[in-house]
């Protein structure tokens, strides 16, 4: 035990990468309460094997056991006691994850409870919106306990964080009191901070919902990631709502020193692409996305947005798109013009 | 609902209760991850009522309409998107629950992952025990969300807060960090904050697990709580282990400005009772407890140990122990002497 502590310190490494699980490619958007099993599988693989492959070390994930560490009875892959091994954790002494934080969004979870309730408008002296804080908080860090679950049963040392515990508040949903310290000591020390879309109390209104697009902006600007990667449930952003066959996939944004963002110039585009992207999407989706996006690549931090559980998020986990952008990688890069010009 | 802010001011009200829902009482010891489900949902309906009868109104609970808090889907009482009534939330606005924390122990849950792998003793950088904490912490945060929703399914406006999510740490298993301010904030809003036994940051040796009679001991020191209440298995104290039939269960414990205790005479008690029970219980258990609840009482606050889900445990919680014990009670006070003077 001795020697593995002079082996490693985290401390010295840079955080990797800030990833955000997006609700609708972890769960299934149109049944309440349903996790996306398959993706999230997929999803939780993909993030060991580039944690594993950033770690400076030049380990083939193959070949390295998955010791699970999700040590419950419960079902879902959960292992029971006689087959925890203590001797096999010897082996890994030397597995040396990158570090990352990863925050996912509430999906079909917490959306219901929070709407019936108006928990997003504020009021907790209501009765129903005090008990719609309760009902929210309950289904978000359900989901929260069930994605750090899967992390854990791939071999990540995930630990659940929910904002409101950590004393995370809002003013006119605007991030006021956000103490970072015990997530740069969890990373610090190896773990893997697994952060969720929270009720939480709000300066001038009582109570609110912080979204996890803002949570990631915030932890952006503290932690300064070398890359963010939004996972979501479409290859990217488009010029119009996917749905239309016209779309335009947007391959890349670029967002000057004053936080504006222009798309910088695809074949066959519609020359009125902002105003068409704001127009389909009045909701805060992808639009807040794209806002939270560009002002984390204001800091110089490259953004990918990039459907979950595919060979692109994996790629851009990986950090393979830090450079130039592959001609056949599908997805949406978000970077500083400033940046641009440097790599280019 | 501007109404309704003017109506009710919990912020004015002092903490009237803090409660431990042990481990042995709440889940079922001897199976792994198994809740006492009996137990719990009787618990958490005296916990409604004592929190309904103390908040200074005239309140029968019989009239008084329980609505849920927990909307999800998942089994365990939990309800459907239909039966929610947003109107039926109104009728509530004059239930003026009165200020409780909840901390719970982890019984069946957490124990065998944190023993296996040894959190307790610390050593992060030995991937078994960081394996392990990560396991611990997703067995101890899946209970407390099954009591958090319990208690909501009562009406109790129940809010999970994590002890290692909310940054406390340890100092050689003395709290050395433990800020309370989201704790006060979420009583002054009406909520019922439910803490748990965590693995957490120790500064000496990297990790250990923070029980729950120390976080209660701390929480206690910091917001005065009128009374303490540790429901447990058996009936209270003995002078030897409970399972002997010549123990006899221990009414009271004055313990003096020093923190020295001692037992207040009962009829045929063995006068050896000190040593004998240090000698039965030297895992931390019923001595910790002791400890711990003296150090409350040190301070001028009644603590109340007592078998969970039973009439004892009712009154107990009710504040009905507060002045003189009654002759039909039956449990441990464990009060200053100094106080009981006072009260003589």
């Amino acid at each position: 035990m001795e020697e593995n502590q002079s082996r490693t310190n985290y401390s010295e490494k840079p955080l990797r990468c800030i990833v955000k699980l997006g609700g609708a490619a972890i769960t299934c958007k149109n049944e309440l309460e349903k996790i996306n099993e398959e993706n999230l599988g997929i999803v939780s693989k993909q993030l060991r094997q580039a944690m594993v492959n950033g770690g400076g070390s030049s380990n083939s994930t193959d070949s390295i056991k998955v010791l699970g560490m999700d040590w419950s009875k419960r079902a879902g892959g959960g292992v029971s006691e006689i087959s925890i091994n203590p001797d096999e954790f010897g082996d890994q002494s030397e597995l040396d994850l990158s570090k990352f934080i990863i925050v996912h969004g509430a999906g079909s979870f917490g959306h219901f409870q929070a709407s019936k309730s108006g928990v997003h408008k504020g009021g907790l002296c209501n009765p129903l919106v005090k008990a719609g804080f309760v009902a929210t908080r309950i289904s978000v860090t359900s989901l929260n306990l069930e994605i750090v679950r899967a992390l854990a049963r791939e071999g990540i040392p995930s630990i659940g964080m929910s904002p409101f515990a950590s004393g995370w508040s809002t003013c006119e949903r605007n991030i006021s009191a956000a103490d970072t310290s015990q997530i740069a000591k969890s990373i610090d020390s190896g773990f893997v901070p697994v952060l969720h879309g929270d009720a939480v109390y709000d300066d001038l209104q009582d109570c609110t919902i912080l979204s996890g697009d803002v949570i990631i902006r915030h932890l952006a600007e503290v932690l300064k990631p070398e890359y963010v990667v939004f996972l979501t449930d479409v290859l990217g952003v488009y010029d119009r709502p996917p749905t239309d066959s016209n779309a335009v996939l947007l391959r890349e944004i670029a967002v000057d020193e004053d936080g504006n963002w222009s798309i910088v110039a695809v074949e066959n585009m519609n020359k009125q692409v902002e105003i068409t992207v704001a127009a389909h999407d009045t909701t805060g989706g992808m639009i807040t996305k794209i806002t939270e996006a560009a002002l984390i690549a204001k800091l110089g931090i490259d953004v990918y947005i990039v459907k979950a559980a595919t060979d692109h998020s994996f790629r851009a986990l990986n950090g393979e798109i830090r450079g130039d952008i592959p001609d056949d990688w599908l997805g949406t890069v978000i970077r500083s013009s400033k940046q641009k010009q440097k790599s280019s």
